[in-house]
């Protein structure tokens, strides 16, 4: 339904304008949180340039009556709805707008759950929390409470493959309320120039939201009780999810950072307030550095969760950790491949990756290290590896072709689609 | 409110693949009534192309949600309004959808305007055609019936300066549906993809269109009586018009063809079916060539109006008239300056014109020449013009400085538009 | 062998770098003589702009070294040369080379040629000049001269049919020595960044330039005896050619004005010293209006040469003649067609223009008119016109399918190159 | 001297034209051996094209005059010089004229260089390779062979800092004969459309290319004979570089396969007769995926030079050779630091390494490992290594800031070079 381009081009090619279009480039990006594209010849690489001292603004057009239009209708559309629901995504980061979506959830005391990109933008242990909406890959529950709404307002994301799952058209365009960036859109139709923070900051200060009825409340989740399962047993994905939960259930504030693949998708089922992931496509590499990176800049201690392939990749850059004073406690899923490519290609012959000795490496890198092949095993190492001081490393031999329950309907829900021809 | 750029651009430079995309530019043109925009490097301007026997088709997306909602919006409002209006944009011609339009106008029995563009677009004498809408340039009673509506329905026209004169913020944003090539808009929200052909259809078609009482019509054109003035005086613009008004209600179903400048502005008040002017905006020159492609190619005789610093341009193409069997019957205001730039910038001291003895220049050319200086002979020539089977060019003296009444409000308008801040 | 483009081009979207690109494409249009591209949008014509007030200076590379090694070569050329010649091309003139170009020539003591585009560049009655070359077209004597040349020394000009005519490739490669804006071609090399300024000021200040024979000297022109045809039969082309030399030769300092067309190679044996026409493609209607404009501006009366289908298109601006204080003397060569296209073209039907009364039309527009059908009366008329304190047009009646001679050879070179295949 | 784009570019947006694009793209690739462009937009990755069965040919135009007059300039020049010598650059390599070059190296008998992107482009090992030339950087015999020759010719070359050192300049243009891909220059003028490979062919077969005297030949290197430090002190580089010789002089079909930074410095001066390397800037972490390639491709096995920082970016790779059936010996220098960045900018504080215990790594990656830290002990280590049947790493621990002669004189030139005035 969205589409559209705002970001700003350049090439600084002459020193007496380059330092307004840098200027205005950066405005630019600021302002719509997209980017930006400044070509920098390479022989002006170290020309000086003049700094303006009073850089050129861009400003935004605001259409005022187009917001007050749009937020009489949601209003409107909202009160009208019996089973209302919010959707987060991804910009409500973005525009740092997370404290307002809050304020609104809680007046409206309706269900709230996240697109995939937009996971950790509401706290997940926030009671009215109902899940990462994936689509049909979701689970049966939070299906029902998204797709029986007869009004969805989704907040700060594009409608797409990465964002709402394979099966976005489950999201009835009739009872679709979707904030973006600069634009509302309901039904047919649309509001342009009317900002996003504008709209929020308009309905969360709207009077009479609140409900008669007492807040919506996700079920509890099931307890940190042993699993059915044998805990001697060869560990299964699932049976890493569950201790990954009990392990986020005793430590309230620990942050997941979690690479891409499979990992990505067992990270929608683990309960850690904050989730930091990578965008999808193209990112695999992305926890190890990530999770230092977070560590130096914020000081928290995070859990990581990362693959054998995506570790070759810059797994090795554990080794700063210590130098750096960071103490991450990384969990490596090793099943020998790249299983979440051979999942949707099981005809592949190319996705094995060649072992390591993930844990001894670790060691010499600086971490100490974990070799674990049962659940018990894990949820041992994850006490001892938290209660130590430096980081760690835990690989978890998992069995080939074993993947998460969502990866798993991922996979089942693309294929049925890719067997029928294109909407 | 709207602006988009639709066209189609490519570079001809390979032989292979010129075709393509010559049948993929004419086919654009065709169906967004927009330029496009070919290339042909001069090295391949006679290179063989392979036509390709099955040319691709560019399919434009309709969104047929789109089309229902914008329509079912457009009836709600049609139906809910005391006083609604249509106006009729240069669209309406260009997609071919005259016909169409008259269906709706003669179901809701409402007032039908034009834009300026679109001046000839719905038939100038049908009973219910109000006039050409130029915002607080437009005579009052006009004025009164557009302004006061709470429904106006334009149909086919962006708004601007061109279009709608520089009031075009007389229409009011709450009371206003417009469409246009292939979006709707009303209030602050739009539609995309609902082309306006598919709009339209729905709407003709739609029962119950039509208003309990009798359709409204245009007051009577004040009789052919003659002027108060004295008919032997020296002759104004105001006289010229009526005279030309006389003849085009005693000619029903002569053309006119106009120049720009005050000869477009005098052309707003003159009541031919069919009329037939250029794009306002550097177009100075298109009347006597515009009258012989028309006469040619429609076997029509036209009454063509022209200024004398447009005749100097492009008058001498009369000098083919005969030869291509044409007799237009051409009207030259001669005021001795390009009298329309001097009325905007009073101060201006460019902008008169060289003499030229256009009548007799005219009888060189083949034509029968008149020059008149009275509003009695400019009625007699035009008589034995007509009567004549040879092309003929009648001199109007004027003074200078006398400009038609539409221009006259156009310039007042204009000049306090740009005595205040823009909005 | 050469082919660049060395314009400037730059779209003016931001006031605060507006400034900079038009003083750069300023200084860049100035030093290369070739056009710049600047793009304005509409939104930014009336935007104001900080002028720079010290621009940026374009530094154009000259290389000593290329300089030095070229002149050293072309020397060494021309000293070893038994027959060199010069050919003066357009650059000459724009880069106001023409007194170091006489000097040159006068040290050297060759004949001198101009091109097609340079004709005036160097004084077409200086004595060592030896015509205008345009290959095959020439007539021999210039041919023998350029063509048995051993060295060639061209400057100022690209080698193109609009320059050298359809036989470009009569001048040897072997022997040809090219001096262009900024390079200089001998034999297969080039040298870049050796301006043609510094390389000519270098050459005329070479010691030793002069020959020991005497200057060579064009041969006389053939005095202007009558004709042998008969002064009272139906004027020809060749007669026009013939009375107007005569004209020239009692006139010495008359400037001529040429129209493109017939024209224009006509116009290559008259011997004017200056003669200004366009550029040969797309310029029809060139010669009335720049004859104005020369008068305007440099106070010369010119005569002017100018068919009857480019008056057609731009002739009656001759009505501003007497307002603007200008006499020329229009000789108007009317063969009722245009006669280049349909020499090169013999089967096309389209050519034919339509008749005007010319001599009248004149009358009409302030000048003096005459019509003449004979060799005396073209040369009675020149008298009187010439006499005469007013603008004048002579229109001078020729058989269609009378062409100059030139023109001819032109024809028969073209028809004979695009029957055999293209090089 | 030189600079020219002749890469393609396209944008693959419509199938019917993809394949022409796709077709052309890679013949003018591998026809001008430079980059090609092609934009691939994310909906046309899975479309459908049709393989032209004929696709179009890209006809690079060749200029036979020029290949004439340029072959015999050189002929000419060789034959009157002295002291000629030639420089083999990377072109000979890409367009495939190594034993063109040979048979004309070894019919002048003259000295042969290479550049430093050509080192291995020319045997190393044959009796007339004179080293690899950098300017002031090279040591003082080769700097007396190229800089007194009186005719320099350098094949396939563009000189820049990456090419030919810091001090390019010290070849005098006046002697200098330049023969690149497309082009010839000699002094200051230039043969266009001129190729190489015409080029060289026409001189390899000119006869009376041989002089009188016999070929010249590089002088004898210094026997491997024991160094007069005591090898069993810490090791240096200059240690490393002896034992590399050593071992190259007893296996003579060796490649060496070098990273970038201080190891391609010292390559410099190993003699194997192949030698692979990237192209300087940007290229860190090359050399042992590059050695896998090698061997992969080819089945020579190779020798590694590496640093520590190279090694910490892509050495795990070295986990894939037992799989791939490779089995290269990687020398990793390891000083504990970016040295060669250090090198020139002395005050850096983030240029060191964290610590990796390589050899250990190396054996849980599948490889013996050693440590060495003396002479002697690396000669053991190289001759154990070479004798096993699998991969091997071997450490070099050497001192922080011990950089090669090469780069020692390069850092030199360098701050000389910045500290005066750019030329």
């Amino acid at each position: 339904v969205y589409r559209e381009v705002t970001e700003y081009a350049a090439i600084l090619d002459d020193p007496r304008t380059a330092a307004a279009h840098v200027a205005r480039a950066l405005d630019v990006a600021w302002k719509v949180k997209r980017p930006v594209y400044l070509e920098i010849p390479r022989d002006m690489v170290s020309a000086g340039i003049d700094l303006p001292v009073d850089p050129p603004q861009v400003e935004l057009r605001t259409d005022e009556g187009a917001v007050e239009e749009a937020v009489a209708e949601i209003l409107s559309r909202l009160r009208a709805a019996e089973r209302p629901v919010l959707i987060v995504g991804v910009e409500v980061h973005r525009f740092g707008l997370g404290a307002l979506v809050i304020r609104l959830a809680e007046a409206l005391g309706v269900p709230v759950a996240s697109s995939f990109l937009g996971r950790g933008a509401f706290p997940i242990r926030h009671p009215q929390f109902a899940g990462t909406y994936l689509g049909v890959v979701s689970p049966a529950p939070l299906r029902e409470v998204v797709e029986s709404s007869d009004c969805v307002l989704l907040l700060g994301e594009l409608i797409s493959d990465t964002s709402l799952g394979v099966s976005a058209d489950r999201l009835s365009e009739r009872n679709l309320l979707l904030c973006v960036a600069r634009d509302v859109f309901i039904g047919h139709h649309r509001y342009q120039d009317a900002p996003i923070d504008r709209v929020l900051a308009r309905l969360a200060a709207s009077p009479g939201l609140s409900r008669r009825a007492p807040a919506w409340r996700a079920p509890e989740a099931v307890p940190d009780t042993p699993s059915a399962r044998d805990p001697h047993a060869p560990i299964t994905i699932v049976d890493v999810i569950e201790a990954l939960n009990a392990f986020a259930d005793a430590h309230d504030d620990v942050p997941l950072v979690s690479d891409t693949g499979d990992c990505l998708f067992s990270a929608v089922e683990i309960r850690t307030n904050l989730c930091m992931g990578p965008a999808y496509y193209a990112t695999m590499g992305f926890a190890v550095p990530a999770a230092l990176g977070m560590q130096v800049s914020t000081g928290r201690r995070p859990l990581v969760l990362v693959g054998d392939g995506a570790f070759q990749m810059t797994g090795p850059e554990l080794s700063h950790a210590v130098e750096l004073g960071c103490n991450p406690v990384v969990v490596l899923l090793n099943n020998g491949s790249w299983e979440m490519l051979q999942a949707f290609f099981p005809a592949a012959t190319y996705n094995r990756t060649v072992p390591w000795p993930f844990a001894r490496l670790a060691e010499l890198w600086g971490c100490r290290g974990f070799e674990v092949r049962t659940a018990a095993a894990l949820r041992d190492a994850l006490r001892l590896a938290w209660a130590g001081d430096g980081p760690a490393l835990i690989e978890v031999t998992l069995q080939r072709g074993d993947i998460s329950p969502v990866l798993s309907r991922f996979v089942a829900a693309f294929r049925q689609r890719v067997n029928r021809p294109l909407p």
